[in-house]
């Protein structure tokens, strides 16, 4: 048995996200059939996390066991033959027997797109938010700021969710201006459902004077997500790289 | 009678190119529909000049004339109210009644997009051409020089033309890096049909190596085109701006 760890990317546009649904296409089930099919054995991928419906990833991590003596220098390529446009493997390499994408990671980072502009710009639809009013970059830091470092990030998730520990560790929120483009990367231990996409509703509502820094505090504090917060669209989001 | 001058920006993907063509969808036709509707009366659009089958516009330049009295602040956010995602007016402003947004134009530039991967980057795909081996840079912006000034470009248009003239004047053809890309902007007084993606096949043959610098300079000397010489495809090219 060998395990071989694949760095992936994909434009979310057209997947129902990561994961297998009974409806719809997923980034997991296009590759496990394309695995499945020419190595002739029965694959299984496991990646550091599932992204959403729509969100993109510059450099998703996976893994998945195999019987085949297949050459590993010649897997990528041969994955690939055979792929839709919207996804390919970047690389593939053999791993020692006790790593797990997702149970080893230790460090996600993910990169939201923004512009600001009066009206959408072909060019950047699908791969950018546009915002239609200047932000103030300054406040946004600030606030940026107070959501780095360990804390209950119970009003930074979606409400439907299973998971009983909020707390989660932030290790870097960074904005910066990319020529016409605002980015926005987030690195943390792990993220709670919708938590990056809210974060950054929260960072664009304070760059808009909407929300103040104190009513950021309030959410760290009491866990309470202010009904305003808005959960950015999934098209702007990027799993950008994952750290073992 | 007014005269209008619009900043259009498009997303070449689902375009049959700028021109109405008598099958398929162009810019200038949902333009022009959609300007008709708004303004009741019928409008006729000219560009800057055609963009091709696929090519994009960051900033095409447009001109048209009518007879309302259309708020010329409110024009462009009208005319986007009900447009295609892939095509918005990016401004609208009156300008005087002698202009003319071909024939008044001193200088256009274009930009072509590529990157060096092993595989198709899907997050590019579209967007930019993959090129899958390492290109000499240096070479390139050699013979770039060469390209810059007045020459007879015959050798560097497609054959299918009914073109008398092939003298055009190249201002400035400039390679860099931006981040994991390669542009190539290329700014001159006029371009004959595929100029610029024949000048972007030449450059990447001679960063490849399977071009010399010699053979350039017997193109321009000669006007013939080489066999081997390659018209790049056109999703990797933008009309960037026009200079009046």
């Amino acid at each position: 048995m060998r395990k071989i760890c694949l760095e992936i990317q994909y434009k979310g546009e057209k997947f129902v996200g990561w994961q297998t649904q009974p409806n719809g296409r997923s980034v997991q089930e296009v590759l496990e059939n394309r695995l499945t099919f020419l190595l002739k054995e029965n694959i299984k991928l496991f990646a550091s996390g599932r992204t959403d419906a729509g969100v993109h990833a510059i450099c998703q991590i996976a893994h998945f066991e195999m019987e085949s003596d297949f050459n590993i220098n010649k897997l990528a390529q041969a994955i690939n033959f055979d792929l839709p446009n919207d996804v390919r493997v970047l690389s593939a390499k053999e791993v020692s027997k006790d790593f797990h994408a997702r149970f080893n990671s230790k460090r996600k980072t993910y990169l939201y797109k923004l512009y600001v502009a009066n009206t959408i710009k072909p060019l950047k639809n699908g791969f950018a938010f546009q915002v239609n009013k200047q932000l103030d970059l300054k406040k946004m830091q600030e606030v940026a700021h107070l959501i780095e470092g360990k804390h209950n990030f119970r009003a930074f998730c979606a409400t439907n969710t299973a998971v009983v520990d909020f707390t989660r560790e932030i290790y870097k929120v960074d904005i910066k201006n990319v020529f016409d483009e605002i980015h926005i990367t987030v690195c943390g231990n792990g993220f709670l459902y919708n938590m990056v996409r809210i974060i950054v509703g929260v960072l664009v509502d304070v760059g808009k004077g909407k929300l103040t820094r104190e009513e950021v505090e309030n959410m760290l504090k009491t866990g309470v997500k202010p009904q305003k917060i808005k959960t950015m669209p999934a098209y702007g989001l990027y799993l950008l790289s994952v750290e073992y």
